[in-house]
């Protein structure tokens, strides 16, 4: 082969809990098998998971080395003799499978881990629409199907929090935004929250308590675990149920079994490969094409800085220092 | 009123977290009014529950003075205006309302808190049949209508796990049985109970992690909180569900939020007032009056001793050491 054929990709060479142990490599652009496709890679965003993946702290690991990176937006490139729906030079939002990554200027996938955009959707909309537009509406549709007052979320002020905070007002469902700096209350003001409390002011659990109350907000969605998951547990009404689906904290939380019994509460992880594979493939697909309609406004995402993957290093250290101000990506 | 109106009664004088004040009283034997029932008590057993409610641990607090004690049998002794159900002489197992209770000579009573005991149970039989049976009967049959392969109960000596092996054995639910002592495994293994894990043992974590993984249990009910909860969390299969229904320990237990959602785990509260709630009063006497056919078998209860209201507190510290030796009964 000759050296047009070689690609970029930040590889995870192993999993180190304290230090991930990253490099950028040139290696063969890969050639998909019979049931696999390629995607040129046009935007690939840092998420949390992210952090989390390349540390070995996820769900689960690939085997390395392996390209890091779970979600990107490119272009169909080539196709194995298998693939029914995609073809090459369409346009796709797309994850990576068990054993490729999408911080590559090329990833090799399944037709199951693509969705083609919708006229109109740039590449750039695309890149961060599986990972936190598809957790972001499935715990929001759960509120709503279970019939809650009204939703709490902590870590308001990420991507994903903003996208609840407009996917609620879109559907009618008061919300109570959880963040721990002045600076992300004025954030979340600046696109129109309501409801905001900062965890780390001393009357917070007494605040939390009696608003949630007020609301009626027996639903909660937290991505930082510790305490605040605790102060949750403790201070929401009588059937509660908190949905963990991040610990940003890394610390986890007391739970005392008399609250659970006597004030009758529930508490849940949710992970987007679950969901998915709980309610199918084809389910997936149809709530993934309705909620694309809202790219442009609900799941609008902000992108605050683009790196090569030539400089991944300050990418990852930029994106530590800035995680509340927009996406930070990865582009060739 | 003469010396005869006069009724003996274990009474709390004040909720007091580290030493019960308890008291007993002579007191006047109350009318009742018109939607209300007098039940000449026959015995009213110590439960778990009372021990918590007696310090002020329990899920709500009753106004002090009042007598003590959640359940009893007894005779319907006089009935208000307005009772439709219910005729003086009739036996009945109940529980007591939110202003007074069954450690006394008489009870004041609602109808909705009698259950008339059917041909061929005894008052003893009788006196035990609500907190325990219905809460073992109402948690295996939410496992068994949520399709999980096996079950695994902590506090598994205790008179309530007996029913829970017997009923699981009934219902074909393979079990898993956690007590903490030698004895207590004997003793389980006396009634026919399989898979008996002893938590004090050092292998105890791999084990359960082993066999619930072998038989698929991912339903848990937990009635000891602390480090015993925690372990079931930790050790239980992808998809599991724990659910608290008392906390023996008196200890909180961590919760680490990436279990919860990579492992797509739940945790929730059990309490027997609030699943009648949920299900409602006709559905909930339904299902008592089937229970109560599996009174001579799967919910017998054997009573351990018997103590005097004078002799209360006697009664209670030999319930204290002897907790899962049989149940200890109060009467006149």
């Amino acid at each position: 082969m000759s050296e047009w054929d070689e690609m970029k990709a930040v590889t995870i060479l192993k999993y180190d809990e304290s230090e991930p142990q990253l490099e950028l490599r040139e290696k063969e652009i890969p050639t998909p098998k019979e049931n696999e496709v390629r995607i040129k890679i046009h935007l690939s965003p840092i998420n949390p998971s992210d952090l989390m993946f390349i540390r070995g702290l996820y769900g689960f690991k690939k085997k390395a080395p392996v390209s890091a990176g779970f979600e990107a937006s490119g272009i169909v490139d080539a196709v194995g003799s298998g693939i029914k729906t995609l073809k090459v030079g369409m346009s796709v939002s797309c994850v990576a499978p068990q054993n490729d990554g999408s911080w590559a200027e090329y990833m090799i996938t399944t037709e199951d881990n693509c969705l083609p955009l919708v006229d109109g959707v740039t590449l750039d909309e695309g890149s961060s629409f599986f990972v936190n537009p598809m957790t972001a509406w499935a715990m929001v549709s759960r509120c709503q199907k279970e019939g809650h007052g009204a939703m709490i979320q902590t870590a308001a002020a990420s991507a994903l929090g903003k996208m609840v905070v407009r996917l609620c007002k879109e559907k009618g469902i008061p919300l109570i935004n959880v963040v721990r700096k002045k600076e992300q209350e004025d954030n979340l003001l600046a696109i129109g929250a309501e409801n905001i409390l900062n965890s780390s002011s001393p009357n917070y659990q007494k605040d939390l308590y009696k608003i949630s109350k007020k609301l009626n907000a027996t639903y909660a969605i937290d991505a930082v675990a510790g305490e605040t998951a605790q102060s949750l547990v403790e201070c929401m009404p009588y059937g509660s149920k908190i949905v963990c689906y991040g610990a940003l904290s890394e610390k986890p939380f007391a739970v005392n079994a008399g609250i659970m019994l006597f004030q009758n509460k529930k508490i849940e992880g949710f992970w987007l490969s679950s969901w998915i594979y709980e309610i199918g493939l084809e389910e997936f697909q149809k709530q993934a094409k309705e909620a694309q309609t809202y790219l442009k406004t609900v799941f609008q995402t902000k992108i605050n800085k683009r790196f090569k993957f030539e400089d991944f290093k300050e990418g990852l250290e930029f994106y530590k220092q800035h995680m509340t101000e927009g996406k930070v990506v990865f582009g060739p």
